[in-house]
């Protein structure tokens, strides 16, 4: 049997809070951080078969309790072998636990101190759920790693009601855990809370660590604050988190967020940025963020970025790509999609290069640079 | 230098009427026929990628010269190196004339002896097609296989009208060859028209022949006149027409439409419908059409077709390809896209087997047999 262990190999920067190179040991196979999980909500991710997902160099994936509970539903897709089975993925499997959604379907939702009633945002349809409910959903859907029910606190929120919040949430992870089921290689994250507030990031690091997870999450940024205030929060919320145990920032972030975030001693990260950017025609590049509707690649016969070993980069040229947004054909968001993971993939896998070789540093200042230098010229 | 060559390798049935296997040298590769042409309007087959075209079995595309000329445009996309360079297709490419698509247009175009003029239906801008400005698309287009410019005559149409738009076409054919730019393994193809009047057919396939072209196509059929009228037509068409060259029947069609052509002398057929279908979640399968939406598939772990080798049918169950559509998710056509252009693609391998050995009379009855069995049980 598979034990659920994460195994640090290198640390670079200022003691607890540098960044970190590790190994993380699942029922559903081994997972390097840092790493960033693509996101297949649906049990899907976005336009891309999993032997695509594979390609891109992920090692894990996420999907979301929300959505798969109203669709095809949790009892539904146990039935059926859990999630993993049903979309073909193979790997280790991250489910959120539904609780930032259902927050963000504001009027259609009623907190209380159980749990949260909500109205389906496909039919109308009147759901609850609570921390026992979620972590078993989480359960049916075959989890490799479950995530504690929580409020993610607004931003901006008033010091008192950050602190209310975060101290619900916190009652509410002790109740996750007791609902959680433990088998070998599962593992289920407490989620850190308490807003841009220093010391309610403290308490709530503290109170999680009482309850003792097999990995813990940084919620609550990425909703706002901008990139400055979560770079602060994390400079004063992970150095109190336990060295020898995951750290998952969620829902972060452009290409910048991630480095930052892995400066700042974070292992793990998801985000629909690249999927999502890739539909609307933006694709990240080593230079840069591109849209690839713009008429100046209309007849560029050149890769999108020549640094990079995906499909859409290999085979084609920025003309055909423009071509397929402008036609507005399934095939430009299959390629752009499959391009913004593997990008995302590339940065992380350098990342943990770049900090096994005690280079990350160096690593993260010619990232900058590079990003920032501007697309390719126009032919 | 390849030439354009059609090789005939057995037939089976009465007279030049039975079923035909051949093999069609091309500058770009080889087809073998009886053979399906995905079609690919917008220089992509709809959700697929090039790889995945090919791991059907696919041995030539079609793409649209009225979608291309609107987007991304002839003249660029021979600056771009054709629609084969552009897209990535190593193989053979027929493109239709644009006709078919214009005339569609109803009263955004108008028809003269020269030609047509009609509107943009992306920007109501103003556009005219030849036989010699369709020609030369084509040829900027890089086709492997260009066609002539014709009207497609409505159906119903009275035999007068038949007759007079048959005989428009014939000239126009005639000019078409004239504009057309001989390469070497390159063909230009002349289209019956005559609608389901056989003195009329027989006129223009003499007319055609006159002219001499590389291969002859069927048009105007599989425009509301139903499979028996189409048969009937192909019965008294296809024996005229010379056995040495290769014979398309345009646009057609659903299964049984393609196999009962190739029992009446057809090598080439190209519909959308496999495409088209499986993005509204139509299935083709060995058992007949499937809506893979229908709720009887929602906890079906069994695969859409259990004797086809597509990554649908080998990867997923009918389960997830149901939620894949209920959910709307791209994924679901990707596959679906996936699995009925391999099925066509094995029903065409079949009959050519078939024909090969003598036996496509039995084929052809357990192909209907198969066909009409309808699909296996609910679980």
């Amino acid at each position: 049997m598979t034990k659920f262990q994460f195994e640090l190999k290198a640390t670079e920067g200022q003691g607890n809070l540098g960044a970190r190179r590790g190994t993380l040991t699942t029922a559903h196979g081994v997972i390097e951080t840092p790493v960033f999980m693509p996101v297949g909500t649906a049990a899907t991710v976005k336009a891309m078969t999993v032997d695509d997902v594979w390609a891109t160099g992920a090692m894990i994936i996420l999907a979301n309790t929300y959505h798969l509970m109203l669709r095809p539903g949790p009892e539904r897709v146990e039935r059926l072998g859990g999630i993993r089975k049903l979309m073909g993925w193979d790997g280790p499997l991250l489910t959120d636990s539904g609780g930032f959604q259902v927050m963000s379907l504001g009027d259609l939702r009623k907190i209380d101190e159980d749990g949260v009633t909500f109205k389906s945002h496909l039919d109308g349809s009147k759901h609850r759920l609570t921390p026992e409910r979620s972590t078993d959903i989480q359960r049916m859907l075959d989890a490799t790693i479950t995530m504690a029910f929580d409020e993610c606190t607004p931003f901006p929120a008033e010091k008192d009601v950050a602190a209310a919040s975060m101290r619900m949430s916190m009652r509410w992870a002790k109740r996750c855990r007791e609902a959680f089921q433990h088998r070998p290689g599962y593992g289920q994250f407490g989620i850190v809370q308490g807003s841009i507030y220093p010391d309610l990031r403290a308490e709530s690091v503290a109170a999680l660590e009482d309850i003792d997870f097999e990995g813990y999450a940084v919620g609550g940024l990425a909703v706002g604050e901008g990139q400055q205030a979560m770079f602060e929060t994390l400079e004063v919320t992970t150095p109190l988190m336990r060295a020898d145990k995951p750290r998952y920032l969620m829902g972060v972030g452009k290409p910048d967020d991630i480095i930052g975030g892995i400066a700042r001693g974070i292992d793990m990260f998801d985000c629909v940025m690249p999927t999502r950017s890739g539909r609307t025609g933006q694709a990240f590049t080593r230079r840069g963020a591109v849209n690839i509707k713009n008429a100046r690649h209309a007849e560029d016969p050149r890769p999108l970025d020549e640094g990079c070993s995906c499909k859409a980069c290999t085979h084609y040229s920025r003309a055909y790509l423009h071509h397929l947004f402008k036609a507005e054909e399934v095939l430009g968001l299959m390629l752009l999609s499959q391009h913004n993971i593997t990008y995302y993939q590339d940065i992380t896998r350098g990342a943990r290069d770049a900090i096994e070789n005690g280079e990350f540093d160096a690593y993260q200042r010619a990232f900058h640079e590079e990003y920032s230098s501007g697309d390719i010229e126009p032919l």
